[in-house]
């Protein structure tokens, strides 16, 4: 699929970019998992792949995977991400509505000093008559709790309190990473997927977050519109492979602005889907994170709503 | 001095970004002036620094010219800014407080489709006792009316009357451009410097852009900290140049954090100034701009500090 | 046309790169002049652009302007290259083989310390049926004498003698630049058009440099097989531009490495061809640069030949 | 340690390349495997770091893996590689010469379809009174037969018997890949290791390489010189951790392309010892490849260097 990479802050990981930003395209499963299970998870889809498309796995593979950290909550030195789990993780993926929350490779990640980990948003965009969907998923694990913005509303310091992370890390409270994955199946160019990628930056920014260097940021977005629109090298990698042409069909740049404020939105709710749908967790050595209080939010949004109702 | 590129939309033009990518550091004078007459202020560069800085000139020189695009409001094909005017700018260049609003390169251009131009901004950081500046320079030339958010607050929608680019433009509501400029006296690496251009993207993104691909975003950072720090390879080009070491103090990673939320806010305050520190504007062909109604805003924003006000 | 960029290293200038890396597209004329007329030349291209296609020139241009440095035998800071000598070149471009040697921009440029400039060559591949050309054009001014090897050889040890430049400039003997322009008739991906510029690095080593850092080394792809196939964003800039698909053929990635190919063997036949195509010149300040000895290469690889022949 | 990367054709694998990117920086073991192993090479430098400086390990690691595909010779997708190997291999890493051939993860590598792996070369550059030596470390698994290049004299078609590679694969000759590890102790900034990484693609040039689609070609670049000189941001990230100033001492820019030709020769000769320092191999499914034959290469240099003897 067409395909595209960027990263904001590159304090982390995500394996297969450069085939990504050499190519414009990619395939196969997206694991996103704790920092150091990361080449746990790239052996376990070429173990996938191998068992379950043998064909592909006689070339080589380049997956992605890749990674926040979750070292508060979780013991991640402790080999627990194993194989056999990942396969399990590829054996259960299937279409339809992501669990959010503190599910999969989101269980233990904090967002906003709050617990985060996983959450996805979406967009239709209408074009030419067709409704195209524009999705994020967000692996959310950054930012520090003062920066905490909803709605444009600076709630940080309003929720300042309860924040034992705080105490743990000292200084680098925006410390963590946020990976984001846009989907869409919206016709597009390489280049126009790397366009959407650098869209997610101004999503996370409506949540608050200056970007702190010790967050992991990359994105990656693709079209789901073409599959195999281009050829993957390997099947022209043997004998006989007969000369053709690819043919790719994609929304003209003049006409992206919409999907752009798609992937700003969705980046925007997704993170905030994360903090939502979460309870508090207490992990390792005792390590406890407060969820968001959704009854606290709701007071203090009301409060501007009030005054916007006013106002108009 | 040390110094960063970043292209978070390159439908823009900056010159002497393949410089300052391969050996992180700029010098010489910056030119910001509209689309058209980038050529006219690259040779304008070069015919100063032959007349001032005559040694300098034997080699090559790479200057930065940087544009926006203010065909709107002003007749961009007539040439009408001229090598002479653009020395006249150079000789008049002085340190202290930066005219806002429309002057110099910002005179045209047009901002959230209220008049726009210059704006800057900026912020104090502390550091191992030593105050640093970060300085934001914007020509803000971007940005769809409906879009405008101040303070976190979506006024884009109430501010929607007397919109005379609407009509011209149609579409494209985000057409335009926006340059940045971030300048410290912070002792910075050069991959600093383009992890701080990279913040320029969410201090934009507060003011409610969500990035049209209309719009050439292309921002550069640098730090005056160590002037000559990285020798200019001019020097050393030269029969019997001695060989030596060069030296770069810079603050450690680790402690950039407030300086990036530095980036972040002045880049925002920046926007706004540039929209308030203006009038209407009508320029060729009866094209009409109206400068952002400070009163409303004011009122916007006032509804919403009772409310936060009653919260606390 | 689908076009990519690539800088081998950045001590030169190409302007609208920023464009191109956003859209792996470019348009309109490129201009390749010495570094102190890159303004004039990009101003010149917009003069064209109004005075030729207005329509186009409504919205805003981004030219490409290229430069090397000629400042040994050309009096580069005094303004010789006006806006008319370039809109006179532009107007005199035509189709059809291109001069080579001391003309054009290339007039006033050395390579390898011996007479350079303007070079081409290029290579049919045929794929599917079709006989495909992919172009090779270099503004050459780069390398050290010592370094210059042809068709595999090292000569330039043995052609050191009447080297001027070696006195003038002392150590940096590799200083000066290179520009190439990769253009094919081949349907191409961006993606593609960038490793095609990549690949010109491979055919500039094959002439002996080992990529002096006072060169600019600045390649562009394009193709021209697909004009228009990504739509110029400035056609939806209009109000009713209606919503429409773009659709790009292209050659799969399983099928380029011919296409590599030539661009690597295209590259190093126009070094020598901008080399071969000369005779002594002599400049300003009565600089003088020899052209290569073509007899004395004779002599050199015929000594070559006859062994080879011998041992086959 | 300064380092950077640069990916001339990115159909390949190293992972750690977005935080040498983002920070100029890398620090701990390089894993080089086989592209299916690379998963198993991350995790076991996370569990060497586990063990033996837990301190690190307490913050997230980024370690580098990478990679080139020997799926002819070996069976790639049986997990051989485990992560008991890689630690074994990691405790005995040790100083002194590199073996090379078909060792390690060179041990199944083929280059110009004989039997390649690993090499290396260095060369030493005299700076300011000190001898700094430029290290070349390649795992080669990269080439055609028929472009192969010893010493400027193109041998591929002379030693073209013997292939077998060349019924296997069909077309695509080039496939493989080339991971190259730049190592110096010269003191460098990260920019300027960038701009040796990308100086190994006119080493690889000189061995008759056209940088085929289906190679990896992957290189890192670091120096040695400055331990720590830019501070892990590890070590910031705790309560009480001083604020202070790193400073990093490198050589000007002006005098770096002794260390540029260093690095070209290094990785021509890199590439050659490879392919000298082995024996034919057979390997699964009876998959053979030959070794390059040194008295025929020795036969053709002979008759070129004879004639070279009598030109001169």
């Amino acid at each position: 699929m067409a395909a595209g990479f960027f990263s904001q802050n590159g304090n982390g990981e995500m394996t297969g970019v450069s085939w990504i930003a050499e190519s414009g395209t990619f395939s196969g499963p997206v694991a996103i998992t704790n920092t150091h299970a990361v080449g746990v998870a790239h052996a376990a889809i070429i173990a996938w792949t191998v068992q379950y498309h043998p064909r592909l796995a006689d070339a080589w593979l380049l997956p992605v995977a890749a990674e926040t950290w979750d070292g508060y909550l979780n013991d991640i030195n402790g080999q627990h991400v194993t194989q056999e789990a990942c396969l399990a993780a590829l054996a259960a993926a299937s279409s339809g509505p992501i669990e959010e929350g503190s599910v999969g490779g989101g269980t233990g990640m904090n967002c906003y000093q709050f617990k985060g980990g996983s959450g996805s948003a979406s967009r239709r965009v209408d074009y030419a008559g067709t409704g195209y969907t524009v999705g994020v998923f967000v692996q959310a694990n950054f930012g520090s709790r003062e920066e905490l913005t909803i709605a444009g509303l600076p709630v940080g310091q309003a929720l300042a309190a309860d924040n034992p992370m705080a105490d743990y890390f000292g200084q680098p409270a925006g410390a963590g990473s946020v990976i984001a994955v846009v989907a869409t199946d919206a016709p597009l160019l390489p280049h126009q997927c790397q366009a959407l990628a650098r869209r997610v930056t101004l999503g996370l920014a409506r949540t608050g977050t200056t970007g702190s260097h010790f967050s992991g940021d990359l994105f990656l977005a693709f079209s789901t519109a073409s599959p195999g629109g281009i050829t993957p090298a390997v099947s022209t990698f043997r004998p006989g492979a007969g000369a053709r042409y690819d043919q790719l069909r994609f929304i003209p740049w003049g006409f992206l602005d919409p999907f752009f404020g798609a992937v700003v939105q969705g980046t925007e709710e997704a993170v905030l889907n994360a903090l939502v749908a979460n309870e508090d967790m207490t992990g390792r050595a005792g390590h406890r994170t407060p969820a968001l209080r959704r009854d606290q939010v709701v007071r203090l949004l009301s409060g501007r709503r009030a005054a916007s109702t006013r106002r108009r």
